[in-house]
Formats: structure tokens, sequence, C-alpha cells
């Protein structure tokens, strides 16, 4: 058997930046020949010649290849069959000097594995391949049927996803989903989370004079930062409520369950606020006001936000440009699509106030997922849970994370359940600088993993 | 004589960027290596020494040298005496992308020569240097005694001018400042300007998690973006009226005198809206608004702006640091020092509203200078016209620019007036990409400072 954490330097220490469309290729090939090692039959998928195929005039969308792998199993041939959902592609590892170590050195001290990817979502993968391969080289069989479904463009909105899940739907047929991580909680506990957000990003970019102007023509010339400025404080209140209109028209408040397993969720407030620095959480919220605002509020966040001159000391300019990102998180029954109609109605409606930047005002759709959420009762929910308690004592079950993911499209085209579990550190910088993986924990989560496939060949068809 | 375009072309090839430190001692050299050719007696000032015997704790200030040059007139030994205030430094070239050729190259294109400080301010001062030039390879001597003071941290707000005013206050004495540029209209008549607004430059940081977050936490985590924007939004109105409490107090409206010369003076507002790709002016303003504005009314600018992951593609981040630079234009009486305390307590009170970001908002001073401006009765500023006249055929009194510089700094600590006389077309892209210097221009520029020479000396003393 391989070494886990050697496999998971080899895919660390190549960067696969989607966002940068930035070693791609390279990557599926790498992890397709770590699952090949393992005993699983894998190979690439790709959509473009089957969408061309089925629409002539198509743009080829050149998206990354999937990574798909499967093993029957011998013994139980007719039983279940489950699906592991996961991603090669990594965030940006920006900014740069924040790093202590090389983000894609997959350096090892002690109990832990740093770099780009070390959890999200490299490290995760790795568990659930060193499941399998452990069946495998122990009994050259499996316990139930086993699918990958490994994706290249998750940290981008999983943008061709769903065509992958038309296309290929006979192939990634099964009954259940483990989703592509799960967290474990300060106490070590871990949590079983059972939905995502969903999300809107966009791009709102404001053009001003045709080229930067000296800053003192401010006195006759609009500056599109301010225009970013004043239209972006249009968005919400000191509350963080969101002040487009009919924003939350779609949003349904928790059902008794789902307020009862929030209530009993546990959640580390100080170690949150130690984490991060910080003394208060938005709106002063506390206790169960936290809980429900990280499962089920909408949220808008500024992830980018630039204009004029950037760089050491001062310069007198008034830029040409002004730009920002903002990513909304939405709930179950927000449409992402609508959502980003009501936004654009709000911004041209309050940008015409001011004639000069009229027509001047770009939106940009950068990507989108509805929420999704399993239901608590699901019997593969219990199945997770069980093996959960075996390996670590105890788990909790969260009604829904705050991040988000295409749990959504599992829902809607394969028509299974989606369960999260895995064995990433609640504060272990996924999407941050000095991302880093506990090597303790990718051996429980594999251990975890191989327990639900042994449980899951046992449950009825 | 030597070429003038081919020392500007040296001058031009030596990075001389005061924001980023860059090549300044090395052009100071060259600038003086030009003088000397030109037979001027030029040396090289420092403050660090000076200022190290009078405060023995002073921390150097390590500013760049000035470079000083000095002709006295055999003829006219006790005639007056006429001061150039030029500068060597130039502003940073970004956006790099933008500019069609390389910036430091001083390429000749037909009537062009293009580069970082073409015009500002290594053409004009090279107009300066041609004129004393002419004479003393004509007739060895010059019509009146000459001095050079040329800075190199006129981009950074002339930051230690005031130290040098101050430590060499002898040595600069004179009659009259020929400032260190002037602009020439569409119609190629020179603005004889005899003022400038002030400037208030400064730096407001929020800060808010210890570390970029994910952004699914903006359910819970305050983002420094959003406070930043709520901050800046509340600094003016949609007319453009800065909100900050006394701001406007210390302006006084302009006198009937100078109403009238803002009335007579020609400005071509079509040409600067098509220059700038823009179809109105702030305010929709026009004629004597536009005019009014431009010579004498506070302004607030957005110089730069930045937070959160500015790269390609979207990152789900919430950032840890949001900053924006700010530079305000101000007018006669107003003082940069009380300027900034009433921003600081402005920002400070919106900031408290929000107990979160309590002490994690920064505002750093920048740099700074008061406005100033020359009266148009003074006897200098006829000669300067006359000879702008003589050239030109037409002249125009500007009673202030819109742009800064330490113009206040003469009259206070010299009390000499200045006059702005120059070669630099209104559009011709200082501080942005692209920069240029006619090479026209730069003759006439020449020959009208000469006729000012022999003009001033023949005015009695």
């Amino acid at each position: 058997m391989n070494d886990a954490i050697t496999d998971l330097q080899t895919l660390i220490r190549q960067p696969s930046v989607s966002a940068k469309n930035q070693g791609l290729v390279e990557c599926a090939n790498l992890v397709a020949q770590i699952m090949r090692n393992a005993g699983i039959e894998t190979n690439l998928l790709y959509i473009d010649n089957l969408l061309k195929v089925e629409q002539e005039d198509i743009a080829s969308p050149s998206s990354p290849p999937l990574v798909y792998g499967e093993v029957r199993s011998k013994s139980n041939p007719n039983g279940k069959t489950i699906l592991f959902y996961n991603h090669y592609d990594v965030q940006p590892i920006e900014p740069i000097e924040l790093w202590e170590r090389d983000p894609f050195s997959g350096s090892v001290e002690g109990n832990y594995i740093f770099g780009r990817g070390a959890a999200d979502n490299k490290g995760e993968l790795i568990t659930r391949i060193k499941a399998v391969e452990h069946y495998l080289k122990k009994t050259s069989d499996v316990p139930c049927n086993v699918k990958f479904l490994i994706e290249g463009e998750e940290e981008i909105g999983s943008i061709h996803l769903k065509e992958y899940l038309r296309l290929y739907k006979d192939k990634f047929q099964c009954d259940g989903v483990i989703w592509e991580s799960g967290f474990v909680d300060t106490s070590g506990r871990p949590i079983i989370s059972l939905g995502q957000k969903g999300i809107l990003a966009v791009e709102i970019i404001i053009k001003g004079p045709c080229r930067d102007a000296h800053s003192s023509l401010a006195a006759l010339i609009e500056n599109p930062a301010w225009g970013l400025v004043m239209a972006l404080s249009t968005l919400k209140d000191n509350s963080g409520k969101i002040l487009v209109e009919n924003w939350y028209k779609e949003v349904r408040d928790f059902t008794d369950e789902e307020t009862s397993l929030i209530d009993k969720e546990p959640f580390d407030e100080e170690a949150l606020k130690k984490e991060y620095g910080i003394t208060n959480f938005v709106n002063n919220a506390k206790g169960m006001e936290v809980k429900k605002a990280f499962a089920g509020i909408p949220t808008c966040n500024i992830s980018g936000l630039v204009s004029g001159y950037i760089g050491e000391g001062s310069k007198t300019v008034l830029p040409s440009k002004a730009s920002a990102k903002l990513d909304f998180r939405l709930v179950p029954d927000m449409v992402p699509e609508v959502q980003f109609a009501r936004l654009k109605k709000h911004l041209k409606n309050h940008i015409s106030d001011n004639k000069e930047n009229e027509n001047k005002i770009e939106i940009r759709f950068l990507e989108a997922e509805p929420a999704a959420r399993t239901s608590v009762n699901h019997q593969f929910v219990g199945i997770v849970k069980k093996a959960a308690i075996e390996v670590y004592g105890e788990a909790i079950i969260n009604v829904s994370s705050a991040g988000t993911g295409p749990m959504y499209y599992f829902d809607k085209m394969l028509g299974v359940p989606s369960v999260c579990i895995g064995g990433t550190d609640i504060s272990n910088r996924t999407h941050s600088p000095n991302e880093y993986m506990r090597i303790d924990s990718l051996n429980k989560t594999t251990k975890c993993i191989a327990i639900i496939l042994e449980k899951f060949a046992h449950t009825e068809k």
C-alpha cells in the first residue's frame, strides 16, 4: 500500500488553480495514476466532444477533465453503490507573502502537512482512495460498489459539473454520495453536514474617463471609485441586512426539526473569535443567533476591491476604472439567476440617479450554485453517523454548512442524498495562506470511510 | 550647445520615481552634469547633516539631494535674481500595461518625445537650462542673476522642501520664481497661472480578522471592505460636496478681480470631455461653474482602493484588510493639518457606531501642502505676460491651477512671487501612461524663458 502522505505530497506539489487554469490536466493525470496504483479502474471524462455532437455550433467550453473511477464489488455486485464526490482543483494562493512555506511544497512538520489543497480537497480525496485501497489490498474486493467523481472546477463554482452529470448520468448512478469534505470540531468530533448554502458571485465594474486622469481633474470628472463606493453602500445596512428588493422573498424559516438540531449542535464561539482575532460577531450575535446565521442566513461579502494606484506611497490619480467582486451566500429556494436579476435592477436603479455613469456600470455574473439540504431522516445519514461514532466516539449532525458546493445538482439530477464527512479542522486555513492537514485526522477519516463502505454494503437495496 | 532632445532623453532614461525611492541620486547627478555642461555652477545640497547638527536626536530623514545651480550676471551683478524651481523626480508608471512604449525610453516620433517625465518635469526643466545655456554660449554672460532649485520629492508632496528653504534661505534669495511648469491650451496659448490648490493626501486602513477568512464566515465576521465602503460613503454627497464637519469653514469666495479673470479665461470644455471620453462634468457643470470649480473648489478624490482578491476569476475570501488612498485639494486659507484633524474626527465618529471596528481604523497622513496665489498686480506677472505675448502672440492669466505644488512655502519663506509658465499641453498625460512633450513646445518655451531673463534684467531693483 502506498503511503497516504507521499501520495498527498505528490498532489500538493502539482499546482492546480482552476481560477487561473493552472496545471489542471497535469493534476487530473496524477490523481488517475494514484487511483490506478490503488487498483481502481480509472479514466478521464470530457464533455467537449459530447457537447459538440449534441449542439453543432457550441463554442467549446474546454473544461478540465473529470477523473472517474469505479470498483465493482465481486462479492456484492448487485448491492448498493456509493459515490465519492471530490475535486482536484484548489483556490489561488494569494496573498502569497503570508505563506510561511512554499504553498506547493507539501512539507511535513510533526503531525501537519502544509500546502494549498492539503485539506481542501486533495487531503480529503486521499482518505477516500486509501479506504478503497485498504480493502483491495487486503481482500482483492470492496464491500459495496464504489464510484469516484473528481472534478477540476469546484473552486470556480463547478461550472461544468451540471453538464457532466447530465451527459454521464448513467455512469454516475448510485445510492448515496459521500461529499468531498467534512469538518472535525475543536473537540475532535466529526460534523456530519447535510446541506450547503448556495452562492452567487458577481463582479461590478464602473468605468470613468477613458484613461487615468490627474487627480486635480476631480473637480470636473466623475471618479468611478466614488461611483463604486456609493453603489456598494446601498447594498447593505449596518446590521448586515441586504437591501436589494425582494432579496429574502423565497427564504423560509428553519423547520422545528432543523431548529432542534441547530440547538444541539455545539459551536465554539470563543475558539472561532480567537482564531480570527476578533472580539464580536456581526451584529453582536451569540448562541442560537450565531448558529442560525452560519447555517441559514444569506450574506453579501466583498471578496475583492480595486481601483487606481495601490502601490507604495501616493499617486495623485483619478482612476479610469473601479471594480468589486462580491459573493452572496444563498439558502434553499433562492434561485441564483433570479437573485442576480434583482441585484442588477437594484444597481441600475441606483446608478440612474447619476446620469454621468449611466451605461458605464457592468455587472458580471461570475459563478452561481443553488443551496441544498439532505433530510436528516434518510437511512444513508444514519449509516454515516454510526460509522463516525465508531471511529470518533461521538458525532454532530449539522443542518447546513455555511459553505457552498454543487450538492443541489446531485439531488436534482441523480436523485440521491449527499452527506459531508471528513477530516478537516475548522481552523485549518482552507482558502487562506498556510493551509494544512493533520496526519492523525487523515488516518481517522480513512478509517471512517472504510467503515461506511462496510455498513453500506449491508443495508437493503 | 548640447541638443535639448538628447539631454531630455538622458533624463527620461534615468527612472526617478520618488514614491518608490527609485534612482533619485542617480538622476540628481545627471541633472547636475547637464547643468555643468551648460556652464551653470552646480552642486548638490543635502539637509541630513545640517539637521543632525541642529537636533542631535533627529531620525535621519534621508531625503534625496536638491540640485542647486547659480549663474551671476557679469554685466548686471547687482540687478534682479530669478529662481527656477523644478523637480527631477517623476510619478510612478503604473498602470504599466497601458504604456505603448517603454516609459523610460524617451523615444522620439515626429514632433513628440515620449516617456515618464517627458513633460512633468524633466521637459520643462530642460527649457530653463537651455535658455540660460543660450546666453552663456552666445555672450558668456546672462542678462540677470539666475538660480536653480531642483528638488527630488515634488511628486510625493515636496516633503523636505520646507526644510531646504529654511536651511538654505540665504542661498535661495531672489526676486521672483519661475514655477516648474505651465500649460499651453489647445489653441497654443500659454496659460500663466498664479496659484495652486493645496493638497491633503491620506490613507485609510481598516483591519478585520487577523488573516483572510473563507467568505462563508461573512455570516459571522465583519468584513473590513464593507467597513471601508461604508466609511467612505459618508464623506461626500452626490453633488460632490464634502460632508466632513467644518470642511469649508475657511473657504472664501473669489474676489471680483479674480472672478473677472476667470470669466476671461478660455476653457475648452468639449476638448477636455473628448480627451477623457466623458459626456458631462461633475454636477453637469458648464461655463463659469466649470472654471470656478477648476480654480477654486475643494475636492475629495479616491486615488486608490484595494482589498481582498484582485486577480483573475473569483476567490471566496473575506479579506483581513481594506485600504483607500484619498487626496483632497484645498484652496487658500485651508490649513491641511486642521482639515486632517476634522477628517479623523469624522471617520472616528462614523466608525464608533460600529463597535466591532473601533480601534481598527487607521488614518495615515501621507502628504500635505497649503494652497497659494500670487497677486495679478505684481510687476513680475506683467513681465512674464509680455514675454509670453512676444513668443505666442497671446497669453492667458489663470487665477489658480487645479493642481498642487509647494508655491505656498516660497511665498511664506522667501517672500517672493511665483509665476507658472511652461510648454506642457493640457492633454499630454502627465501622471498617466504615454506621457509626452511636443518638441516645438520645448523650443518655444525655451525662447520665452530667455526673453523673461532679458526683461527681468531691465526692471528696477
